[in-house]
């Protein structure tokens, strides 16, 4: 997922891909090149305003590629260095269409931090899609970067294992990208942050060092855990190259609960009861509201399969034993509804069935595309709070938005707020920001739980971060990359004070 | 767990304190003052040698605590700042006897990292024990880094939920220690290692400068994760003040089996088939071998509740439906005992019953030391090679060694190899080292799993990590703590290269 500005004399390219063919050219030979686009030269961006502070700031004054430059780049990757116009446009818009761009490996992120700005360098992973090993007895996968999650859940679950983290761009998402975003997904109620499941991580550092820190050991206190830094930086203080991670076993049985709910304050009832009597079985605890099953129906076609309700859960539970599991969920489904906390439900243990009811939730973003422009906002807040700045924005925005939904993460305090319009709106948003961002800050939320900073949210980190820890995070980058040439304009403010 | 260099004209702690008492005076009157111990100044250490990496380093050019230091401390702390060599005696051996120190906090580590080595100042938390908040809906507790982790799982207790970290030090260890050290311990198999639960941290840096991220958030991802830079650094890099932590609920039903083994072969197919058939309930499978028994038959009269075996292991189960739990662990031990895996075995499900069969595997370090002086090595390896280790050093040792004896936790590949003998054996050690280091690095293993590198295993740190990363870590620690006033002698080796 990272992302070169180009840089005179290209010193860290060359270093780079040397040392990953050094590295790789005697067994990988098939995956051993990364591929390079050349993007075709925009000098947008006005730069940040009060106004608008997610806007690019104007480019940094780094020099451009050279016919030379280009020849190098042709000699050590022939065939595999992109600089035509038209075979570039197809990449030059990600799935948002938000920002202008060449986007590379998965480009799934949702705050432009897998893009380029304005002239950089794309480096591409999406060539190094090897696993290099899997211990069945550990669990510990090794794979290099550009490996797609899903490609990973399908090679584990023939092993009897699953990835311990699942999202909705799964298809297309790298391994790589997940990691350097730190992505949060359907899994981590059950199995935790990448932050824990995580053990090692090769990355290439800003000068072409290759820091092999690519442990498969669950424990390791020898020293400071350099990998934390590259874990949720997109792309910023490095460029992971391989990761290695702590699979769970593929549970037995499997069930999942698609229920209805009347408020919101029922919903998290369900939601205490639910962690009480699922207990250890309890893998995912997701919602959504009315609105977003609208769009569902009217935009995907999907049907909801159960009467119509102010808010739908999705449960899921994994666990060892299916009769106990079943036990354990039909007793708690007759708590729920007994105590009128649940209005109607189903529940699925087959496995096409069980893809329906997820894609119920995991097709909500795409259900948003189609509506026109969305504002997406990815909040962590109190879990009793999340529901409340929907209805809040619903208030504050009035007319002026066409749809203001809520879903996510409720096991995690993660809220999806879309806010939908028409076309790009610039009243709208300045309706949006900051309220959003205040009324977070407020409640002591982070104003992007999982999605990360990337372009569109780096100014807004003082929101949830004190100015010490933004000056050192800035101390940080200027350490490892002293140069400032690995994703730039991403993540850090323009402005650190 | 934080020891200060003392240095001239101490602003370091002058700005330390003086923002530790402005913080919390208002409503933390009782716990606001940190305790200052001024060692009395030894000048051991000739130096880490080839024969003696573990050795004390030189003392490094700070200046000496003048009384001018001192009376200021006094104002700051009246009746706080110990001085009296009688008061500091019974503070300056640790309890490994190994170094003469003034300890302070919990002073449980086994590396030496906790302890001053010149004539360095003590700063001790031991008077922050307060909880600050807890949220019965998210299970997040926040607390000073002081309260001991034995009062924290008792006041988490009281409130159905549980600490996601045990160890055997419980009673004495500190929570800022704990996650200064990252510690490991009994639970990490279940709920992950600390760089997952710990959700933020209260930070003092070296330039007297305080880090507030003691979010209560599952998910923020605004920016870099500077907490991940002070968990396992062992107060190098700044201070842990204060900590914030998820929780898990305390389980409804909790099962313990203490089983014999006749082989370390059998041990690990137990594992495997526990693994697959208590599946989420499980959560610690620890081991001893029969040296380690013997050792607690002798030096504690523990009993022994089954026949004796070369291996033991202890399999604890938490789950939320006692019913489901006791079917799991009853299949399983039928299956492990009709396959004739397991030779005897004993089940508890009674607190006190609990309590006891813990303490097998708890005490093992306590009964280590009534046998006169402990090598202690923390090794994670590939579990299926970790008692290959003891086995080959007893043959390594011959009668050398007093006692070679192994037990930690399989679940996590992690042990705890001990060799004994009746005194420090300058000769013994040098069979011992670097043949120990040597083996591990082979394998590419861990040298120090979860007890940190501290003063005593600093040097070894290239066994596990390549020159790169080391590098990389004395930049990080150049640009925290520029003067190095910090835990100085500690984590990091005396020459980066």
């Amino acid at each position: 997922m990272g992302i070169f500005q180009r840089f005179a004399r290209i010193p860290l390219k060359s270093t780079y891909i040397w040392s990953l063919c050094r590295q790789y050219s005697t067994d990988l030979t098939a995956v051993d090149r990364a591929l390079i686009q050349h993007r075709c030269v925009h000098n947008r961006g006005l730069g940040a305003s009060p106004g608008n502070p997610g806007a690019a700031p104007p480019r940094l004054p780094f020099s451009r590629v050279t016919q030379e430059d280009l020849a190098f780049f042709r000699t050590l990757l022939p065939g595999r260095t992109i600089t035509d116009p038209d075979l570039l446009k197809s990449s030059n818009v990600d799935w948002l269409k938000t920002v202008e761009v060449c986007p590379q490996g998965g480009n799934t992120g949702l705050v432009g931090g897998s893009v380029p700005v304005f002239d950089e360098i794309i480096l591409s992973t999406s060539l190094m899609k090897q696993v290099i090993t899997f211990d069945n007895i550990s669990g510990i996968l090794t794979c290099q970067a550009g490996c797609v999650l899903e490609n990973l859940s399908n090679y584990l679950e023939e092993r009897d294992f699953i990835m311990p983290l699942d999202l909705g761009a799964k298809g297309s998402c790298h391994i790589g990208g997940n990691v350097s975003t730190n992505a949060g997904g359907l899994r981590l109620l059950r199995y935790g942050s990448l932050r824990g499941t995580v053990l090692g991580l090769e990355v290439v550092l800003a000068d072409g060092r290759i820091l092999n820190c690519l442990a498969t050991l669950r424990k390791d206190n020898t020293g400071y855990d350099l990998k934390q830094l590259f874990i949720g930086s997109e792309g910023t203080l490095g460029v992971i190259t391989a990761v290695s991670i702590l699979c769970p076993r593929k549970p037995k049985a499997v069930n999942v609960a698609f229920l209805g709910c009347s408020s919101f304050q029922q919903l998290l009832e369900t939601f205490q009861c639910c962690r009480g009597m699922l207990g250890e079985i309890l893998s995912a605890f997701e919602f959504l509201d009315a609105s977003c099953m609208s769009l569902l129906e009217k935009h995907l076609k999907l049907t909801n399969p159960i009467t119509e309700s102010p808010f739908y859960i999705v449960i899921e539970t994994a666990g060892s034993n299916a009769t106990h599991d079943e036990e354990k969920l039909h007793k708690f489904l007759e708590e729920v509804m007994t105590s009128s906390l649940v209005t109607d439900g189903t529940v699925a243990t087959e496995a096409t069935k069980i893809k329906a009811l997820w894609s119920l939730r995991e097709r909500v973003t795409e259900a948003l595309t189609h509506e026109g422009y969305t504002y997406k906002y990815d909040i962590s807040l109190p879990v009793e709070k999340i529901y409340d700045l929907v209805q809040d924005m619903r208030g504050h925005l009035g007319d002026m938005a066409k749809n203001v939904v809520g879903y996510g993460h409720v096991g995690d305090g993660n809220l999806h707020l879309n806010i939908t319009s028409p076309s790009k709106d610039p009243a709208l948003l300045a309706a949006i920001e900051p309220y959003v961002y205040e009324w977070t800050s407020k409640w002591k939320g982070s104003i992007s739980a999982e999605h990360g900073l990337g372009l569109k949210k780096r100014n807004y980190i003082y929101y949830s971060k004190p100015s010490e820890a933004v000056a050192l995070m800035g101390s940080i980058k200027a350490m490892l990359d002293p140069k400032g040439i690995l994703n730039p304009y991403k993540t850090l403010p323009d402005n650190i004070h």
